[in-house]
């Protein structure tokens, strides 16, 4: 078959520093260098591969799982992997698997919730990986309201044990992934009961099958909760449903940090902080935001390349077809993409430092950032997973058919990235979440507290509620200024118009009801003007390679122009711009696209033999094993031979 | 496990009469026996399940849809359902299969394609199924360009026949539906040549499996071209890759209705008008509207049956807590989706009259209204494919984490209907080809062309270039005249500013290429105005029923006004309505929200049993055949017991 390397010729082109750019996009040369490595080792060892993952049985692919799991652990204790490598392993592995429940949720549970003898007891273990853990709190009726699980944990004076029991089939344990089939142990979220008294949730640990024979112990229903969405994707993951039958546990299994129970059943708090509980939840979402980066970048590249070897219409006189990356509607999909990716690494390598600041403070009793940590990676968070997710498919949808095609990479990796959209907090619950920070802020303004950080514009709500977009032509949305000025404009805009709205309302909170979908626009807004002004401040350090800060730049504006003329309505109905300066700001961002040194982007492992690859993909299938395939001679040779009459159907 | 019937109460409330909406929906009293026949068929024939679908392997799941075809076809003949009927099985039945490429491209193809002999030598094969046979156009390289196809059909006047071959990889077929592992036949688009002279694509009847062992005949390299996106979805559909070596076949092959070529290697062209060739494809477009509401009304279903069993936040004194129905996030994305999915039926019903009425003009040698059908087929499969796509996939968000189980049945359904935004016209290329009809209407006004249908309102346009809303409070947004002259206005007035920025190129092309995107945007306007007038004209009839005209008449104003805030920004910027009315509309869209009879409007055929139902779904999937998974003793157990060094990974 034809080998010819179609981009070899684009790939000269790339007008920047393109190793410096991968410097900018790892955050440092030094992560560069530890991602080149574990990236290298992933993609030589064929014992990692993935390339026939989407075509196997639910049965054949977990177990598949199970030994990448193994194998990836035994390469982390081989070669002395530091976290930071370890970390990146499981990222090119690339496989959701219960050793990412153990070693991302159980263990920091136990480290932010155990007391001194409970880390010391169970810690080893589980580094050790002597026990394996989940951590289950979902429950088939509770996702969002965590205060409404209904699983109990009653203490029993007489044999000094907890009772942990399912009351309701609603109280099943729904979704803890690791729980299906694989988990020794879990944390169990339940409402503690002492002596018919209701102490809310707390986490308790809880063994769920023998360490003989894995069996599940007496006392425990648990399983498998089936099939997701996709080819490969999550199905690696055993997602459980955990069910209890009165089962017993000693009383010091109960997570006992900032709360316990006495030998005679008293609830006594400690001085602990419950804050600090928090703080495990926000270094997931944050997570969370520089995966998104990771994932759409990786949609972006593979619909980059395929846009540069696809051709399409246009041929003249008997040559080529024109490459589809010319065509402007190609272009003004994917560019956007481009630049959101490198918008969301930024915005989630700032919030990476900003929740070590919370935490550094936190640990000096300094508890006034927290609300701005809070709402801010629940705000990005939602912001970046759901673009991801979005984008992600319209790459899929720009490789036209090929893209529905698992050879292509797309489907599995759609179908891995959005969940995030409903997980760790339901996407529109967190922005409603920001809502209510920023009418706090907002109501908060009048007592004269002076906001800061990324809030710190609504000080100057004066100003931008009466302010005006300058700009006269088309290049003047170039400058930093007049991109940040609209959106503060729109975002502070429309958050003060929602307070107006809500004041309206005799009870707050049924006005908040009532308004929730123009306070969930308010804090869009007010999302996209901090991955904008973080992409901006970025741009205002030194950043080495020739070439690239300048197309840093192009990328920057092609971002914020992008949402300016998305959410034009936004910024013409709150009266900061004109018709005009909106047909500015579009005329602008077409420019902008000539602009983009495209293949220098280019620049994750993979092939650019589209075609090749995806032929020879084709034969890989299960369906190919065969000329004939099973079923022919039962059911389409008696159709063929008009024998259907006879035939067992 | 309980099995309490959480929407009973629910059901009791509807306020309007549902049995005369589900004779709406269907278009008809007759067709909605039709569909409620047969509905039940598959619905009560074990045979037809569906339910372990998403779980089993590629092979398992291919073959049993090779079971379920046979068992469609056994049915259609015992029972001799009529053409009606066996459609409406084959909705129900659900499963994309080589079935639907015999009878659906396969045959009319041929009616469309071929002179009397052909007709009367291959009909009767396909109809019997002695045949099977799939429509081989698109290639690995080739999509929507069909004049870009590689593959040739070389006539050789020594042995009376063509040659058929494929020169590149690119020009290797690619898609075919049914091709993969059934077809005897295709349908193969190629390039005529005769005496070294290219005369463009025709198609030729190609036999690929031999009748007698269904092997690929000599030549033939044929194959299924592998897993595609979801579970279940389109895997069962053995979509196809092939290459011919020099095959020979016979002249008569060649589809001879529009130009044949003669013994002596002549190509002589009929009389035959070459549009009649056009009407198959707007057949199918329009075929995929129908498809369309079918599967967004799906979707809304399931997530209006959580949205009022899910249960939320908001619980007072231990009571219960919130219906997620209630909250106002949830109605903003869930109605609009409703009143989509009747808007979608109805524009459906209205373009299959329109398709039938400009057949019968064809007929008559009246081409007059073709130009109109071809833009507004594909501007309205356009639209209506990517709103249901993107629709399905908010009901599945709607839905949670439970959304992304296989067992919510909403991956599936999002899986097997979202290639319809890039088949059959990828959806960005055909809102050009409205573009292009709309700059036709345009240009043509000044000679004094009276634009007619759905075009109308340009006939009207210095009007619509200069009128302004006369909104003045937020119910005046309820009158249908308010709503369809700002739905005109702003469709001319993009149309309009596109066709002006096109003036100042010196290349029209040029212009057409440069400003696509704003060319793409003013389709839109203009496809979501025929939907919204579409959906106007049908509440002008009469509709029987207590509460059923009452209902449409506000799931019509909650789709426009959900369009109008969404794309606020186009009317704004076209200066048809003031901020203050856009706030109007908005307020309007929220109060009608209030109004929605919903559980009336939950008449598929599914459970309500929203938890049990997912509960015992889990326990089906393969993973659970056993406590002990598949890979413990392998890999799981070294782990545990620190033996990783010996194990075999």
């Amino acid at each position: 078959m034809e080998g010819i390397d179609y981009l070899a010729e684009e790939r000269k082109k790339a007008e920047f520093n393109v190793d410096e750019m991968k410097i900018v996009w790892a955050g440092s040369r030094r992560a560069f260098e530890v991602s080149d490595y574990i990236s290298k080792l992933v993609a030589d060892d064929p014992g990692f591969s993935k390339e026939e993952r989407t075509m196997l049985s639910r049965k054949e692919l977990f177990k598949d799982t199970l030994r990448k799991s193994a194998y990836s652990w035994k390469h982390i204790i081989d070669l002395q992997l530091s976290e930071e490598e370890a970390e990146k392993l499981g990222y090119f592995v690339d496989e959701p698997a219960f050793i990412d429940s153990h070693l991302g949720v159980f263990i920091p549970a136990i480290k932010g919730q155990g007391n001194k003898e409970q880390l010391k007891k169970w810690l080893p273990l589980a580094y050790k990986m002597q026990i394996i853990g989940c951590y289950a709190q979902t429950e088939l009726g509770h996702g969002s309201n965590v205060q409404g699980l209904e699983t109990t944990a009653t203490f029993d004076p007489q044999t000094d044990e907890f009772v942990i029991h399912s009351p309701t089939l609603t109280s099943s344990k729904w979704w803890p992934g690791g729980l299906g089939k694989v988990s020794t142990h879990a944390i169990v979220y339940a409402r503690l009961i002492t002596d018919g008294k209701d102490h809310g949730i707390n986490g308790f640990i809880v063994q769920l099958r023998s360490l003989e024979d894995h069996k599940p112990l007496p006392g425990i229903t648990v399983g498998d909760i089936g099939t997701k969405f996709g080819n490969g994707a999550y199905n690696t993951m055993d997602n459980g449903v955990l069910r209890f039958d009165h089962l017993h546990i000693p009383r010091d299994q109960m997570l006992m940090r900032v709360a316990q129970v006495t030998k005679d059943g008293k609830y006594v708090q400690s001085d602990v902080p419950r804050q600090l509980l928090y703080v495990s939840m926000v270094h997931v979402r944050q997570a969370l935001v520089t995966y998104a980066s990771g994932a759409l970048s990786r949609a972006v590249c593979i619909a980059t390349r395929y846009s540069a070897v696809r051709r399409q219409f246009g041929s003249q006189n008997g040559g080529q077809e024109i490459q589809v990356i010319d065509y402007k509607t190609q272009q003004s999909r994917l560019f956007p993409l481009l630049a959101s990716a490198y918008a969301f690494r930024f915005v989630g390598e700032w919030l990476k430092w900003f929740c070590t600041d919370v935490t550094q403070r936190l640990k000096a009793n300094d508890f006034s950032t927290l609300p701005e940590l809070h709402a801010t990676t629940a705000g990005i968070k939602s912001l970046t997973t759901t673009a991801t997710a979005d984008g992600i498919e319209e790459c899929r949808k720009l490789c036209g058919g090929h893209g529905y095609l698992c050879s292509s990479g797309l489907p599995e990796l759609y179908a891995v990235s959005v969940p995030a959209c409903t997980f760790e907090g339901d996407n529109v619950v967190l922005l409603l979440q920001v809502a209510r920070f920023l009418l706090k802020t907002l109501s908060q303004l009048s007592s004269g507290k002076k906001p800061t950080g990324t809030i710190a514009y609504m000080g100057k709500i004066e100003q931008l509620m009466q302010c005006h977009s300058d700009v006269e032509q088309a290049k003047d949305w170039l400058k930093p200024s007049a991109i940040l000025e609209a959106f503060e404009a729109r975002a502070a805009r429309m958050s003060v118009s929602c307070a107006q709205s809500l004041s309206k309302f005799d009870y707050p909170e049924e006005g908040f009801q009532e308004l929730a979908t123009d306070l969930v626009e308010a804090a869009v807004a007010h999302c996209q003007l901090i991955v904008v002004s973080k992409f901006i401040e970025k741009l205002q350090q030194d950043i080495p390679g020739e070439g690239v800060k300048q197309q840093l730049v192009v990328l920057c504006s092609i971002y914020a122009l992008f949402l300016l003329h998305k959410h034009q309505g936004d910024f013409l109905a709150t009266g900061y711009i004109t018709s005009k300066q909106g047909l500015f700001a579009n005329e602008q961002l077409r420019a902008l696209y000539t602009q983009v040194c495209l293949i220098g982007f280019v620049i994750c492992v993979c092939c650019s033999f589209v075609y090749p690859k995806l032929y020879e993909a084709a034969w890989k299938d299960p369906l190919n094993e065969s000329d004939i395939p099973d079923g022919f001679h039962e059911y389409i040779r008696p159709l063929l031979e008009q024998q259907l009459q006879t035939a067992r159907l």
